[in-house]
């Protein structure tokens, strides 16, 4: 039984990694950041996937709450006041750019690694995966190996960076998904019900950002109709 | 000339640091931290430090502010609410593992580099010494190295980790601020007597706790008197 530290954004892969933590009997001590995104719904929806989750594990999951960071990034579409400034289209495009938060997955890690350290847990969680590599550095095999390189070094005896989605697609993460829910008799849809991917944060989803788009994609694969609502 | 987002504490060796830049010509924003530490005043001391030092180099200092950070650091007594939690002595001693806060460089560093490089700045600047080697693992020369090569990977072209008192003891470093601001026609009394280095946090530095007795170790080894005031 490990105990970790987990990045939980309220997405798509961040619920997928908790139910992988909670499908291999882990513990897991989920944390939140708002970080001025503008798609700041995904925290009001890690809560409350949290408090349907919670009563079903009471003694695997407990929650560390809300880290509000101060204004440390720029530069970002994302951390925009208007959902315009959000590109339209495939992560695999040029205009895409727009969306890097500079060094968001290093100042995320760290904080949850320093966390880790105080609590005595052996291992931090990140939900990165194969879609994200084109446009973000923060999240390609290179920097994360390098950044668990570094994250080990920083404690005696050493905490791990768990990132078991790294070679993955949306569409793969949501089948093993699908395959956690069915064996630890959980209800898929209402889960996934509760999270929130849309980049420009209103109150549909739009279905046309990246985020959507992959999304999308993701359950189609899986042959499941997704059950959040979307605007079109 | 190098545009640096500098770590600046208000102690000996991040001011050392700024004088290392402003002697090299160099462009300066410096970025405070304020993490719960008991020996808050750093914050303070740091401010009259640029309030004293920004007119003289108007057009290499810039300053982006104070840092509050939420409570992700537990388990160290320099964020403790009683100064006698401190304990006293040389850093050689095992029971300075007290003051080990987990993972903070880690943190420090990757908020420095998100600043660096949504500013388009070229490089961070932080002022880890010799001397903090024995206890802390995040100062070590691997775990720099190791970090400075997971943040060369975060962005394109990427940002450049400086640390140039990696190798130095404080003496060192004292003695090569000296001709700083000799060089600089500086005041290195009135510099050096708005810093603050004592871990307790009280009205006067203790003169007892590892930083102090580092700190005034230093100042004997260059042959000067700390301008700042101690209780005993």
């Amino acid at each position: 039984m490990h105990k970790v530290v987990l990045g939980f954004s309220g997405g798509l892969d961040s619920t997928s990694l908790l139910l992988y933590h909670l499908h291999a009997g882990n513990s897991v001590k989920t944390v939140q950041f708002l970080y001025g995104q503008l798609h700041d719904k995904e925290v009001y929806a890690a809560q409350r996937l949290l408090d349907y989750l919670m009563p079903q594990f009471p003694r695997q999951i407990s929650d560390f709450g809300v880290i509000r960071l101060p204004d440390i990034f720029s530069g970002s579409a994302l951390i925009s006041n208007d959902p315009d400034d959000i590109p339209e289209g495939h992560y695999h495009q040029k205009n895409m750019e727009k969306t890097v938060v500079p060094n968001r997955n290093g100042v995320f890690m760290n904080i949850l690694a320093s966390i880790c350290i105080g609590l005595q847990y052996d291992k931090i969680g990140i939900a990165v995966h194969q879609g994200d590599h084109f446009i973000y550095h923060d999240c390609r095999p290179e920097y994360i190996k390098a950044m668990e390189n570094a994250i080990m070094l920083s404690s005696f005896p050493g905490i791990k960076v768990h990132c078991p989605f790294l070679d993955s697609d949306k569409g793969k993460i949501l089948r093993a998904a699908l395959q956690w829910c069915d064996e630890l008799k959980i209800n898929f849809d209402e889960i996934y019900s509760r999270t929130w991917t849309c980049y420009k944060g209103q109150e549909l989803a739009c279905g046309k950002c990246g985020s959507c788009v992959e999304r999308l994609e993701a359950f189609h694969t899986v042959g499941r109709k997704d059950p959040v609502e979307y605007e079109c």
